[in-house]
């Protein structure tokens, strides 16, 4: 179905639309967030997750393959002018499409075998690219703070490629209750800090296993860093005192994803 | 020495400065580029890389300490109004200091153990963030293509964290003929393409390696991954497509340097 043309940013539903670029609160409160772009107006509609279809007037045309994906699941589809789609969008130059979303109940709790465990980290692009690098991983789950950034956000959302739609995301208004209850459901804790241990002398990983990476200027809060099982830091030869968050949580992420794939591997052959 | 105060966004030296936070020709063009914010001012004074330190006229007690370091190396301060202090740096709040540098020259060629390549890498934040992570491995260089952002750029300049004063930056004007050159001189080239071979699984690592990375949608061009002497790929389990740049090269980065540990272990204590 497609809606009558809006071309007036008076629009009551364009002004909407548009609060969902700004801050969080406009979100939560019309439970919705806009996935823009091509690139993530697919992804949403994929995952069954478009409530309507934005469209550029003059791009109907170009986008005619997620236009009838939209309408074989009736989901309505909504034109726009070239001024409202510009309005409606964060980004300077709107690519000409974008979908409508609900946003995703936050989960009370994570039940994946690893969690990425986020506290106050500020930029939205360390936010979106540790969600995607958990969706490149799989099997993971990312706990955010009330201090983070929001991940449906326009800029966390570019940084993520999607992930949203698959990453299980958890707000944890307390992190030190949380991580108490996390471990005593068998998680173990692994902190980023640089007055750890070398991370690669680690023992063996557990099954179960929670990284945490604290705020970009000032690191992770004394009560969590207390309570994590485990401090590691990451080996550095240089004259940088860190690494980006998204760096660190991935380098620690992958290594545990190379100990497991090594342990699948001499379980399929014991031999080696 | 202290210089009479810029109040007139239209003098001359604050046109010139504000440029420097434009398009790279500017920079390119002074052989200047402004190292904005407490943080980076500082690097830049420690890394003897300041020519003048700006201050914002009412920041100058709060910034004692930086204009101290630069009066003891006889480098101007240069006092400017609130409003000049704006129109100058690229940020929305400036903290009120920035220092005007030298661009470094480019080095022809780069004789690094560890080579981070990245070919028409386009998000000046993913550019900075490779220069973040090789400047905490300590030993690395950059080379980068005419088609990359620009490191020093303000979004390069932020995520960088003052690695630019202290890593090593190559422009590779034709990629292909570089790495033949790189080649060559003993380094062996390692490439992240989604259609390699299992990058846990690669042989010993080669004492002279260059890691290259692609652009951020098109990943690396047919010649440049033909070229390469090793192609592999990140191990992915769920269903995103691929990593973010800076994150693929970190991860192939420290699992690299995560051997290099283990052999001057070996080598110390042969016993192990």
């Amino acid at each position: 179905m497609t809606l009558p043309l809006i071309s007036s940013i008076h629009n009551p539903k364009a002004q909407a639309w548009k609060a969902l670029s700004g801050p969080a609160r406009a979100r939560r409160e019309q439970g919705l967030f806009l996935a823009e772009g091509e690139h993530m107006a697919g992804e949403a509609l994929k995952a069954s997750a478009c409530r309507v279809l934005l469209v550029r007037e003059d791009d109907q045309e170009r986008y005619s393959a997620l236009i009838g994906q939209a309408e074989r699941r009736e989901i309505p589809v909504q034109p726009l002018s070239d001024r409202v789609m510009a309005a409606v969008c964060d980004v300077r130059a709107p690519q000409g499409v974008a979908a409508v979303c609900p946003l995703p109940a936050l989960t009370k709790t994570l039940e994946t075998p690893t969690v990425a465990a986020l506290e106050d980290v500020q930029d939205p692009g360390n936010v979106g690219t540790v969600l995607r690098t958990l969706d490149a991983l799989g099997g993971g789950g990312l706990l955010i703070t009330p201090g983070c950034a929001d991940p449906f956000s326009p800029k966390a959302l570019r940084a993520s490629m999607g992930a949203v739609f698959r990453v299980p995301v958890c707000m944890a208004e307390d992190l030190p209750a949380a991580l108490r209850d996390y471990h005593q459901r068998g998680y173990r804790s692994l902190a980023g800090a640089l007055d750890g241990t070398p991370f690669y002398d680690r023992p063996p990983d557990p099954e179960k296993i929670l990284v945490l990476i604290g705020n970009e200027g000032a690191g992770l809060s004394g009560p969590v860093k207390a309570l994590a099982c485990e401090r590691f830091r990451l080996p550095m030869r240089g004259e940088a005192e860190s690494l980006n968050a998204a760096v660190a949580c991935a380098v620690m992420l992958y290594d545990i994803e190379r100990r497991r794939l090594e342990g699948e591997r001499v379980h399929a052959d014991p031999s080696l």
